[in-house]
């Protein structure tokens, strides 16, 4: 009988579960539309019986644990608290709920900190003491590993370099402040930036051509691939300011590698080549050469629930 | 027979040495001239030689260990790197040197670590698992334990708050970088403030009366102390500037505490109050109210010989 641990990733939208074995392999799937449920209980009940479907017939598994990935989730306190995307107001106890539902160990953190765990155990992080891991996305998450364990501080919401200010008095937060790095290192960053470039410049740009919300990092991109100045500007700022970022967490804790995941990562050389040189330039110099800047060795598409499933397995090894 | 820990802290001009014992006690002290000795092998035997005498007739005393502070230093690595303070250049693997000479366990980290480590095993951060202590002297050093352990990072350089870009483009740092923290926030920062201050104001104030190059921190203080209009505002920044790094090593690393320690760390409720209410303002929502802002526990005189100390007290324990 094999052991393994289903990986749940809690999105507003979609929840994906996956059974996730010790090695990283993905054995079966299911998915639950998160807003069908007005309240965590039934959310929870409706996790168990499906967990109990994907279960049936497969006497060769032993599911040993359940690891959860979810915004606002606090890994030292098993809560996902005020988290704006889920209908489940307030406080919510969530790994008290599922273990007593499901009588299975359960553990739960951000989604951030779950890619941390994920790259640690199934990707490039393998064998890593100290990394980082940036999730570039409408946002910017972050998680950080210090001496193989990942940062959850005394609060349980450390790693949160995305709020880490860079720009004092810059742009409009979502969290209510300002200058904070995920203004302007993220898909919604380089977006701002262009519309920000469209109102300096005078050059030309087939971004002029829509409007400000139709304007998506994809069609920066694309743009910028095709030789648009203005796109091609944006997305060297954009590059500049996620080194910055990277500058400024290399000081910190002095990682072995830095790890880009996401949308914005997507972009490949067009991103890794600036990001690259720039931290080289904006880091402090003994730190010089003593980091790489690599993308995520997790497969996009599992990423979260790998992800979700290492909380698990990380206790297990 | 009690044990105890040779602290030695290796400063430009003078090598304060400490015997501590496990409560953090001094029984005995010795100073040697840092710039003496031309070379570190010189420098050890002589260090060697001070500690036979500072152990003589105490047979009631059985030395341990050896923990050093020096600038420069790389906790993983065992060496001083490059010090531009100190006479021997490159790098020297000085905890290699020190134990073959003098037969004892040697452990050498930074100034500002070594103060974490004091904070830690002898002042208010007893108990405490998640904190920071940022030293503010001519620069900015700072110490950051997570989990219960110094932050050394891949490289053992880890914990360069001072040196976080918390002003794109802004002023121009030591590091031969701009805009890092401790070009505004340390006693330096506090006087480049007031020089800046006196260019772009038209208030009276006493430093107009001074040269630049003797304007500092404790007579910045004064002036305000008295009232003078730019010498307040200058430490107001000073104070906002300080907040700001607090903030993004929050976000970071989620501490319970923060301790401010040195020379800036003097002026009491005139520092403190401000960097609480800035501190409150800058860090991101989901922290506030989550951490203290407190002057370090240890005794300023002693503090570097029983950071030292605290190296192999860490271990021992």
């Amino acid at each position: 009988m094999k052991d393994i641990v289903a990986g749940v990733d809690i999105g507003g939208t979609n929840t994906i579960i996956g059974f996730v074995d010790s090695e990283g392999h993905i054995l079966a799937e299911g998915r639950l539309s998160t807003p069908d449920y007005a309240f965590a209980d039934d959310f929870v009940a409706a996790l168990d019986q499906k967990l109990k479907e994907m279960m049936e017939g497969r006497d060769d598994l032993n599911l040993i644990g359940i690891g959860i990935g979810a915004p606002n989730a606090n890994f030292n306190k098993g809560t996902i608290e005020l988290a704006p995307n889920l209908r489940w107001k307030g406080i919510i106890p969530m790994v008290k709920i599922t273990e007593q539902r499901t009588g299975l160990k359960t553990r739960i953190t951000n989604d951030a900190n779950a890619a941390a765990l994920g790259e640690m155990m199934f990707g490039g992080g393998k064998g890593m003491k100290n990394f980082v891991i940036l999730t570039l996305g409408t946002g910017l998450g972050s998680g950080i590993v210090v001496d193989g364990e990942v940062v959850y501080g005394h609060t349980g919401f450390a790693g949160e370099l995305g709020h880490m200010t860079v720009v004092e008095g810059g742009r409009v937060c979502g969290c209510g402040r300002r200058g904070c790095l995920e203004t302007y290192a993220s898909a919604t960053g380089l977006v701002r930036t262009v519309i920000c470039l469209l109102s300096d410049r005078r050059d030309e740009s087939v971004l002029r051509d829509l409007k400000s919300r139709d304007i998506t990092s994809r069609r920066v991109a694309e743009a910028a691939a095709a030789g648009d100045i203005i796109a091609m500007e944006a997305l060297d700022q954009t590059a500049r300011m996620i080194a910055l970022g990277i500058a400024n967490a290399v000081i910190f804790s002095s990682p072995e590698t830095i790890f880009l995941f996401g949308g914005l990562a997507k972009a490949g050389d067009a991103l890794f080549v600036p990001v690259r040189k720039y931290a080289d330039e904006l880091v402090m110099p003994v730190f010089r050469g003593t980091f790489n800047i690599l993308p995520s060795g997790l497969p996009e598409a599992n990423a979260a629930t790998l992800g979700s499933s290492a909380l698990i397995w990380k206790e297990m090894k």
